[in-house]
């Protein structure tokens, strides 16, 4: 079990407990490197702290949940920056087709993918919202259909695999989404079946759109056949609730992500824009402006 | 309610409940239209009995039920020879992704699309598959995890948007499906998703099989726009069983079936043979052979 930094009696139990604390949240989602990058955040803040002297040492919880509520902060203006880029390449009255759940409930701000459709939303383009449910956990029917009808943004709940026929019918105008990893030549890892609507967007002509902060941007990652993916235990297909919904002793394959070309991605949006054709090229060029 | 032909105490009564219960078998599922011809033949049955007189309305019921079990065993030989003709089509050792449910528990023999299955393991072929649990009704999970689990053929469940990844890993070798109607055209309605499979088996080069006898073809839908996509409700998403899932008002879309255009087919096995690159003009062909 993981002790908060806060019980630490001594400065160098403090740290000890800053690294374990750290080590179990970025072990929790392997995939995702927003949140290795936040972990990592705030061990340098923990660092920095010890480097001081232990004078200070009363003061350290309250100076890293600071720097944290900085961070929270910083990432509410991210989605919001990368709202008002999204919400530019929306035609008026658009259907938008999203997977997973990108938006308030998954993020600090207003949310990456979904921080889209509620700027455009706000600047009064009457947009409405097609919701994969996104199987196995069903973060599409329980978190985005919630979110959308809560701020009064037209949304339509579809199984996974009836997103194909809603492209095929013409009325989906963009497929928006988050992403967990981008690796420096533009592969997007996102949750499973991001990849399959890739694919089905392009075959169908629809723009494709990845809507992420450039913490995202995984540098070290050359390309998406390096980004882990998370496989997750078989019980999340099997059953669901207490229903019993598959023979048990039948093996399951339930990666929870996938990855998506580049080639695939019509654009990414970041904070600091909309980068079409995402390249390695552009993502460095991108990164080297953001360090400027 | 719909009565049996059984409790009719009159040929007039009888007539009456063999139209009604054909009526509301039709209406059970619009988009199958093999239910449909089955219907129309006990119909035609039913209407000779009666043409050949009065006198013989004692043993109408038991002739009636003989000419289903009848056809009910043309099922089975159709059934055989799909997969005796669609085992062929298979490399050695391939692994077959399939969605739904076009198995025993769904035809009369041992199914269309897993016949095709059973037949290439009953030949040594070391086959495997890999099935898509097919949301909203599970009829992958439920039945054919399930009914080929109990074959002793090994088989793998996964999400329905799992599929994508799969067929990128390079791991499939090829996508079989059954089908409720065929357009004079060659275009499919299948589960909903199986379009997405095409589409996706199409980008990665992987050959996508239809599996159906000739009485799924219905030369009366010129093209696949023709044929009725029955739209189910959105209970079957908004829970599972006694769980809830989704916000109890947000609007649903549910087709339960798609549209898989004759472009995307590599192939469609009948009990007459595989006819490749399906057309009009091929199906036509066939047709008349068939009668011939």
């Amino acid at each position: 079990m993981v002790i908060g930094v806060q019980e630490a009696t001594t400065p160098d139990l403090w740290l000890e407990h800053l690294h374990k604390a750290g080590k179990a949240l970025s072990a929790s989602r392997p995939t995702a490197v927003n949140l290795q990058v936040g972990v990592q955040k705030m061990i340098e803040v923990g660092l920095q702290l010890a480097n001081q002297g232990h004078h200070s040492f009363h003061s350290w919880t309250s100076q890293l949940l600071d720097a944290a509520n900085q961070f929270h902060r910083e990432d509410e203006i991210l989605c919001e920056r990368i709202g008002a880029h999204g919400a530019a390449l929306l035609p008026d009255g658009a259907c938008i087709l999203t997977h997973c759940n990108a938006g308030a409930l998954a993020t600090g701000g207003m949310g990456t993918a979904l921080s889209v459709i509620y700027s455009a939303f706000q600047n009064g383009n009457p947009v409405t919202v097609l919701a994969d449910e996104t199987r196995p956990l069903l973060q599409g029917a329980r978190l985005t259909c919630w979110e959308l009808s809560r701020a009064g943004i037209p949304v339509t709940l579809q199984c996974d695999s009836a997103a194909a026929s809603a492209l095929a019918s013409g009325n989906v105008h963009a497929v928006v989404v988050g992403s967990d990893r981008i690796a420096r030549n533009g592969d997007v890892a996102n949750k499973i079946g991001t990849y399959g609507l890739a694919v089905l967007a392009h075959h169908h002509d629809v723009p494709f759109y990845v809507a992420a902060p450039t913490t995202t941007v995984d540098l070290n990652c050359p390309t998406g056949a390096t980004i882990p993916i998370e496989e997750r235990g078989a019980e999340e297909i099997l059953g669901f609730g207490n229903t019993v919904s598959a023979p048990g002793e039948v093996p399951v394959r339930n990666p929870a992500f996938d990855v998506t070309p580049a080639a695939l991605v019509t654009a990414i949006i970041t904070e600091h824009g909309v980068l079409h054709a995402p390249s390695e090229e552009k993502l460095l060029a991108q990164a080297e402006t953001k360090e400027g």
